[in-house]
């Protein structure tokens, strides 16, 4: 996955923010379609798209076959869902990966947008966008008082759900996560692992989105998610700094012996690898640690997820094989942080 | 501590080889003795010392003091026991630490020679060239029948003990120590953690010395204990090989981590840096490491210690400055080892 083109601030906190509205098509019943239904509802938005000729022209159309690993890599750069990984269907993604169709979800279409950073009024922008450009040639099912009408009730209304992945590894650390998850329900939003729910958050990342897609609009919604994750990214900094006045050197050596087992280990599961990056992209943020860039790490982060490294192989890999590719791609990736490291 | 003057064979694997002789004097009864006639003793042996007035002038005359920082040292350094900085009492030490005459142990005497490598017989000769000189003008309690005479019975007869220092972290892992252990019993021999009874194996280093003492020539003892030692050697460079043949990347990664964490930690327990200073020597051995050598490596293990660091910083350190001091030093002696690793 190339970077995004939609980025916004703290690039070095937010992994990402991702705006996605829920769609469906009148004359074709809610729900789950069959094989041959997603086809011509593929080949429908399809056409749709080439109205607008150099934006179609950046779009791949891929058929998503479940348990593959090309499906699976997918879900593990944020793509596309696991629910549709799972059942199967179509994705229409642009080149750099920051916009997706997908066809087979539980609503008909699902039109996502993903961007660098803190950006969610961008992401939204993009998607209405969209949805305008499909609309002028599909007949989406919408309803005056209720608005657009989706196969599950939680997403009726704007069809909208905006997330942004934030990086709180301090946060994790000093156990204030409970209180702060308890906080964002309270406000209507969900805080969760990153890769959505039923997820741990490995390495301190957490996915911050909203519940409600009805009564607000969706400016409004991405205004109050925006304000929300400021004001984590204020409690982590504030964390961080915490430790680093009450005990600089024990937070040197977290972030030191990450960067150590990093660039040594021979063999790495993602769970290590990603709690050890964590730390690393923490050195970052904080200036302890120098020679690789935040954006760099979110690269190898995706690229050392399982079916990531299967793809790179050509070949499927055994657990013990990922766990060796991952520790030379890891290596090979951080030699930057190597020199800068000045044991 | 300098380097050994005496040194022999496998120097990578063998930390050292020591030789400890057990004399007591006609006319003061056996056991402890008042502060008075340890004083008066040494006066003696040090008296003795000057018939030889160019080994005389190597010699340190040194009053131990327990419960001190030195006292530690010397026990760290194995240059005293740790019975004597516990009494307390004198040490007469050579310049290169290798030979010192203890004052104030159960005997009257203990005279110790230590080398580098496997070295008893080397040891043994040297001890046995300052007993004679000692013999010439102090009148030791000797039997034609028992031998020499000492404060307890186990160590009758030549009051000789004989230990080697051996590495044998890969027997430790396959845990195949146990096996081992009543080997050496079975043969009159004991095997115990590196500093000697009830203290674990650190970093898989072992103390390998004979039991008794009647009934078998100084240099047959030696003799014996030096096959001993080369057996066990073999065994560990065979489970070496094994493990190195079987799964040479799960060998790597032991090794590099190791590395890894000695060269980035900010805070180091003498435990952990014991652990990973034996697994990197380990790497050197095998030539899976390079840019430190294995004498380097015993000289850091020694320098670690508690006391050797209080002693270098020259005041006393907190457990938590200890482990901030260890670690700084630690990374400054394997800078090679840095270079070497080459990621």
């Amino acid at each position: 996955m190339s970077t995004f083109s939609i980025r916004g601030g703290f690039q070095d906190i937010v992994a990402s923010s991702r705006v996605r509205l829920a769609r469906n098509l009148r004359g074709y019943r809610f729900g789950r379609q069959s094989a041959e239904t997603l086809r011509e509802l593929t080949d429908k938005v399809w056409d749709a798209l080439q109205t607008a000729p150099s934006l179609a022209a950046t779009f791949t159309r891929t058929e998503i076959v479940p348990n593959t690993a090309e499906a699976q890599r997918l879900v593990e750069n944020h793509t596309i869902s696991p629910a549709l990984a799972q059942a199967g269907g179509w994705a229409l993604v642009s080149a750099d990966g920051g916009v997706s169709i997908m066809i087979g979800e539980e609503d008909h279409l699902r039109l996502q947008v993903m961007g660098a950073g803190l950006c969610p009024r961008e992401c939204l922008a993009e998607a209405q966008r969209l949805s305008t450009l499909l609309e002028s040639r599909l007949p989406f099912a919408f309803d005056e008082r209720l608005g657009y009408l989706t196969a599950c009730p939680t997403n009726l209304g704007t069809g909208l759900r905006v997330s942004v992945m934030l990086h709180l590894p301090m946060l994790t650390a000093t156990h204030a996560m409970n209180h702060v998850v308890n906080w964002a329900g309270r406000q209507g939003c969900t805080l969760r692992g990153a890769f959505g729910e039923g997820t741990a958050a490995e390495g301190g990342f957490y996915q911050l989105s909203n519940q409600i897609t009805l009564g607000m609009s969706e400016e409004m919604l991405c205004q109050r998610l925006t304000e929300m994750a400021t004001q984590l990214l204020e409690s982590e900094q504030k964390a961080r700094q915490t430790m680093r006045e009450r005990d600089e050197n024990a937070l040197s050596d977290r972030l030191y012996r990450a960067a150590g087992t990093l660039l040594t280990a021979r063999l790495l599961s993602t769970d290590e690898a990603e709690r050890a990056l964590s730390d690393v992209l923490m050195g970052v943020q904080l200036s302890m640690l120098t020679g690789v860039t935040a954006p760099e790490l979110y690269a190898v982060m995706r690229e050392l997820r399982p079916a990531s490294l299967v793809l790179a192989a050509g070949r499927d890999l055994s657990s013990r094989e990922r766990d060796e590719a991952r520790a030379t791609l890891v290596r090979a990736r951080l030699r930057g942080l190597w020199n800068g490291l000045n044991v």
